[in-house]
């Protein structure tokens, strides 16, 4: 967290490099390349699987940041590079090594790089650093969501819940489940299901604004899509217990608070995956409650998404 | 949350009701009255009580703001209904629909209006928007307030938890429950109770001001009343955990932060039944941590409704 | 709350005493010394060692706050002596008598003190007072290590929780439970244990930084001590998981965020035992969930100590 060293380009390979080596070296507050370096090689001793976490997390929220336009000095210091470190690690602790897990993993890297940019905003008052918290809020959500998402397999470290258990996938997903999925994923917004009440739901979108409308079912598709390739039950995916959320994310960032360029499609979208993975593990972790997860994942998606934005030079609010 | 129309008065029956249809259209995100009865339409269709409870959620927390002098503009545009349309949604989904669970669909949709001018308070620095995070809230405390609450009761939709069960009402409230309840609502602030404790704990109050002895009996009183109508144990309401946070919360809010007029006199009564429903809420969600609630519903509520008196009109500061 | 006598130095001992009265009276919201000496009375007639409990509690914050140069005028007042008062009071009705019980109220007085400041400054964008906020934190926290620390037990007033049961001490604790603990608490920041990795690691931090690495393993030190003298399981000391928040935190407060004089040094020894107490804490709190602790006790011990620090003039930034 010191000044940084004359800076090469940071997208230049020996750059991108020395930014990873000092990401790693951030785990411990260490904005040096050769502590980094030894950290990796720690971690690469005890187990090789673990070190190559290391490396693809690093490296995916560093590029993660480089792309979405975070401040080159902070990146080349490797500040956005050390919460994608820990979640790695975390999750290949915790979840069995399937080829899901290591998409999980590049997920949530590129999840803890928007979360670190709303932080540093939120935290920006009391002029107060983020830490580790992306990291821990990220793998929290990540290991909670193998309550409801049955592709996702906790290895013995993580501790046994009282509720939930770890969800087993069930049913199978058809092209029924896909056709009232998508729409229940609208109606659902107002707790109901049903082509009727789901039909005059589009009816009064369209009328408001088409772009409202496409970006709802758009967002109910992509919260479906994840949802599934997740192996969340297929009775939760038919009720569009995954879409209604995201497609309200989906309107809030598209239509209403960011100009839908390329960037700005592409972080919605993050922000939708998002939005289902939030309602997978709010809806276990609430569990022991007895409590619906209602629409929070929307919220808290798009407050991050949001907060991260003026941080990301690449999106721009709507004029 | 576009520009609003040219403005009618939104207390003249046409631009109520156009509010009304607006704040539909809001859960959405659409400042559109047509996409808003359209909504109203789909949720009607499917339930008739469902749709009456959608236009009471939306009625009361508009009214509420208009009441209470919320920004006119903001009022217009829907922005006090919807959080208001989706609590009621989300109470008579989960609650079985006896006169209780109307009144207090009633009660929380006013509570949301409140919640709302306080988030837009607290996120301001951020220039974030509050979308539907008080219906979450509010809603997620009416729901687990059936832990404690015997009157009210879920349906089957509501998951089911490990702790708390939903309660049942226990003993019978008498006399003798009423005056030791008061009492000790006073004294539990020291987690005492007891006849000398609690009267040497209000010739304290009385010594230091006059005016705090009162407001901590009257706080205490409708604590106690609240617990009662909802159905709490006899042997909680006797021993005046449903005061001690109510007592505080008049005394802050009555006696040190606002101004006592007539809409300070009913703000600060209604933070007080937020309070003792915040305590019944709270109570049961920590069931599975082994934790009391302690004054946090105090703190809570009292954050929330001083977070709030600055958007809202009615309410001065007290010089 | 409102303005206070003429000061004497709170130093003094009339001036010292008058301030102890005032912040009983301040439970209430009462700067008022004979309110505060009635509701000492009102506990004392209840029971005698709850009220030294509220006297103990009371001259501890207030004591703590004018050693790290709190306001003088608030601690006139008492503002810093009510949260000690509540966290003493609740700490001995629900955990067992017994001399670590006392010392534990005397910490957890002292800690409320810091997270009064850190609140003040938390809140101050939204001008809002604290109220008892910094008591329920301690006390929730102070409770749920219940679960983890076998040592406190406690009394059957407390809530029976699902998960987790109150700890036993298990295990005895011997020189090789020391050894490995010290290195492995550097070892689990990056989820690890055993010498070669330990080593790793400190090697990457002598590289980087010697004051870090002794930090470091200071801190892991501290950590252990406390969960040892708390009673917490030999395997989890073994393993480093009382060291490794503490290690992080002392990094960050030591190393990089305060300077290092006297001050400095006690404070960030306090936090480093906060953060270890917290790991008890979250641990049990998280086992409803299935969820291991992560760094969130690092994370949040280092904001709460770092955001107080401007309000307690002994403390000074690193330049």
């Amino acid at each position: 967290m010191s000044a940084p060293e004359p800076a090469l380009s940071p997208l230049a390979p020996p750059g991108f490099l020395d930014a990873l080596a000092r990401g790693i070296g951030q785990v411990m507050l260490q904005d040096n390349r050769w502590a980094g370096l030894l950290f990796l090689a720690g971690v690469a001793f005890n187990s090789i699987p673990l070190g190559l976490a290391v490396v693809l997390g690093t490296a995916v929220s560093t590029g993660t940041a480089l792309a979405l336009g975070a401040d080159r000095t902070a990146v080349r210091c490797g500040l956005f590079g050390f919460n994608g470190a820990l979640t790695a690690l975390a999750l290949l602790v915790f979840l069995e090594p399937a080829a899901l897990t290591w998409a999980l993993i590049a997920l949530a890297a590129a999840t803890s790089t928007v979360l670190m940019a709303a932080m540093q905003r939120l935290l920006q008052p009391w002029n107060l650093a983020v830490l580790t918290a992306p990291f821990v809020f990220t793998a929290w959500c990540g290991l909670l969501a193998t309550g409801r998402l049955g592709r996702l397999e906790p290895t013995l470290l993580l501790p046994t819940a009282t509720l939930p258990d770890a969800a087993r996938v069930e049913g199978v997903v058809g092209a029924g489940t896909v056709l009232e999925g998508l729409l229940n994923g609208v109606a659902q917004i107002f707790f109901q299901q049903g082509a009727v009440a789901g039909l005059l739901f589009c009816a009064g979108l369209a009328l408001a604004s088409r772009q409202a409308l496409v970006a709802a079912l758009a967002g109910s598709a992509i919260g479906l899509a994840t949802g599934w390739i997740g192996g969340a039950a297929e009775p939760a995916l038919r009720a569009g217990l995954y879409g209604f959320n995201p497609a309200l994310t989906a309107i809030a960032l598209w239509t209403v608070f960011l100009r839908l360029d390329l960037a700005g499609a592409l972080y919605g979208a993050l922000a939708c995956v998002a939005s289902a993975n939030l309602f997978a593990a709010l809806s276990a972790g609430l569990a022991p409650f007895g409590l619906p997860a209602l629409t929070f994942p929307f919220v808290a998606a798009t407050w991050v998404f949001l907060l991260a934005a003026p941080k990301l030079a690449s999106l721009r609010p709507r004029a």
